[in-house]
């Protein structure tokens, strides 16, 4: 591979080892963060005009570049279903360039006023909204996540280091190859958006390090292990969950349909999403009415119930649940159910398995769904609604870089503004301080 | 000592060692930041009144405890301005308890609706105000921290675990029993605020590894060898702030006489607090009618000038700056002086040599100003006005715990707001994901 085929790292040769390759990708990153940060909305979402419409003249390219991805894939026994998330045709190309034209839709986070006082002694202070630097992205085999990440970052300001999977190397390469056109074109540094340009996984590493303190924040988009790894590691803050062990607590006082429709959705609609609930808490009170139909519902429409003894009793199809199963996140058609004898049994069960991402209560009972949204910690809390609005689409901020669980700076989905921070700008009229 | 003297932690035995006793008062101000997560205002400011009646009933106690500290550090030769910084009086005793009367007078900022939106399906989503969790504060002499620390940790629904300096450990002490006394009156429980009950240093290496996942952020207050240890070595979030090398720009068109109020208070109205200004700098020109008063009144008020080749131009007695210079924060009446050769030069000095904390210009020119504000990517910048200016108090906060110069979460002054996180609640009547 020839250094001169990635824009923003041209300078470095072959024979540079991996740690100084990488340390100037992280110094001309945080170069570039400077120069986005000054830059106007409409030079930004030039870009991002031109990134779509690179991404659309070189669909062929894309797809050629993709194919050799899949076919070493499907050489090293790669599942069907890891093929299908590397897979692009002319369809998924163009859903990723439109993915672009949405984020260039979203507002301009940076410079927002957020809050604004005067103080007695007349200084006017106000709080205003800066990007956050550089966005360091690790991710696995999706190749889209090259756009959708760089799209998010360009929009909130901010430079971008994506390292993409070994797998998705020659794809991620040809749509970065797209996206620093488009940065050429609107004249925004090639450095605004880099991509790791080599399968060296000592780079993943050096990243996590921080890069000599040019990443701000680390965003790992992938499976359990890959956000365990960055969580363990990472020397820098990451914005990720690590589990959407998520659960639905039918109150005694739900109606039985509402309840019915919530679950099902809320299991089964896409059962891989990290919004998808994996433990269903059912309360005694209703449990002889609801209990049945619930696990019936679910089991006919393909779901594996593991349930504790009461629900075991229902439907012999039921199979037993074990401890671990209510910590677990299936990310599958499972489910495990329990009888809980209250709400606070329920809540004590969620802190307990929990992942705090996303928990919902069905009930009509307005003071029971008020103390469940208040006592139950997790970055998202619901009440009559499914687990699987937890995404920034359906929270309305257009698109997202993922949810985080942590309590630090973003929690829940994760958009534009999340990729923010603030400044106080001061002003005054000659003020000292007595 | 023995443990049962403290709070929080009376079940746990001498024997136990230093891990397993700090694991302990991890998991029990765990426990505790669930109940002050959901405690009303009123409780919390029924505790605050406590502990500030605790403070002034035990005034004579306290300054009994402190004495020994105060012997014990003459003993060992610390300087006159450690042992002012340690020692304490009734009317000290009474700043403290006036400092928590304080606290509590402030808006309490957990359960605060920060945002809502109706989305098109009926869903109302709502950004609400939650507490962090459990905070550890790392400090040094000051035995006032103790109670501002509890307090600002208590009122935004935070619990502490406070681990003073092993030289104001009598008097930290006493206060914690205060502050003890003030939550087991209001019914709160004593972890809430935890002392760290040994002087053992592995103590703060425990903490700065998180004590098990049970502390979400660490706020060191002291000297800079503090917080590079604390930076270089937690393992959690930290907000703090290394250095305060701050600027003053005194633009082309600055007036004369709003310059020179403002360069001496910045400098010279307290030399060691973090937002005093390090370092002048003058445009080239203004410099010729600037330059030479600027200087003369620093020197006069007592400040030692270091400058560049221009500046002792103007005046003898001031010093040649070395290149460190630029980058010190002296703590002290010293000044590093420059002329620079206009707006451009000045933000690329700040931005190669200072520290992103508090910086100000100093000019009659509005676009001049705008731009110095955008472009100085520093926590506080102002615009005609001290940089002494930076504190919570001044920004209308009521209390600061620090001040941060991080990018993540909280920036600048830290009041009770930015000890907060959020999470989302959300409210159907049914709703699925189609």
């Amino acid at each position: 591979m020839s250094a001169t085929t990635f824009a923003g790292v041209a300078a470095i040769g072959e024979a540079a080892g991996t740690e100084e390759q990488m340390l100037e990708i992280g110094r001309k990153a945080k170069a570039a963060a400077r120069r986005l940060a000054l830059a106007t909305p409409a030079q930004k979402d030039a870009a991002l005009a031109a990134m779509a419409q690179a991404i659309r003249a070189r669909s062929a390219a894309i797809c050629e570049a993709n194919a050799e991805d899949v076919a070493e894939a499907r050489r090293q026994g790669m599942t069907a279903s890891f093929v299908d998330r590397l897979a692009l045709d002319p369809a998924r190309v163009e859903a990723i360039a439109a993915g672009l034209d949405l984020v260039r839709s979203l507002p301009d986070p940076v410079g927002e006023v957020m809050s604004a006082w005067d103080r007695p002694n007349g200084l006017r202070i106000e709080r205003v909204r800066v990007p956050l630097g550089v966005v360091g992205v690790i991710y696995e085999s999706r190749p889209n996540v090259t756009a959708d990440a760089a799209a998010l970052c360009l929009k909130s300001g901010n430079a971008a280091i994506l390292r993409g999977g070994s797998d998705s190397f020659r794809s991620s390469r040809a749509i970065h190859q797209a996206i620093a056109a488009g940065l050429e074109k609107a004249g925004l540094p090639a450095a605004a958006i880099s991509l790791v340009p080599t399968r060296d996984r000592e780079a993943v590493g050096l990243m996590l390090q921080g890069l000599g303190g040019t990443i701000d924040v680390i965003i790992p988009r992938g499976g359990k292990s890959l956000v365990a790894r960055v969580q363990a590691e990472a020397r820098v803050p990451v914005f990720a969950h690590l589990d959407g062990n998520n659960h639905v607590y039918v109150h005694g006082a739900a109606p039985l349909g509402m309840a019915r429709d919530i679950v099902l959705n809320a299991k089964m609609r896409r059962t891989s999403v990290c919004g998808a609930a994996e433990t269903l808490l059912v309360d005694e009170a209703c449990a002889g009415t609801h209990l049945k139909p619930l696990v019936t519902a679910l089991i006919d429409a393909g779901c594996e119930v593991r349930g504790d003894s009461l629900t075991r009793i229902v439907d012999p199809r039921v199979k037993p649940a074990s401890e671990e199963d209510w910590s677990t996140e299936f990310g599958d058609a499972i489910i495990a159910v329990k009888v809980v004898s209250g709400l606070g049994d329920a809540i004590a069960h969620i802190e307990r398995y929990g992942s705090h991402h996303t928990d919902a209560i069905v009930t009509t009972d307005q003071v029971a769904a008020d103390r469940f949204l208040a006592e139950v910690d997790s970055a998202i809390v619901l009440h009559n609604a499914s687990t699987q609005f937890a995404d920034g689409g359906e929270f309305g901020f257009g698109a997202e870089i993922g949810i985080a669980t942590g309590r630090m700076h973003a929690r829940g989905p994760v958009g534009v503004e999340q990729l923010t921070t603030f400044k106080y700008r001061v002003r005054g009229a000659g003020q000292t301080r007595p």
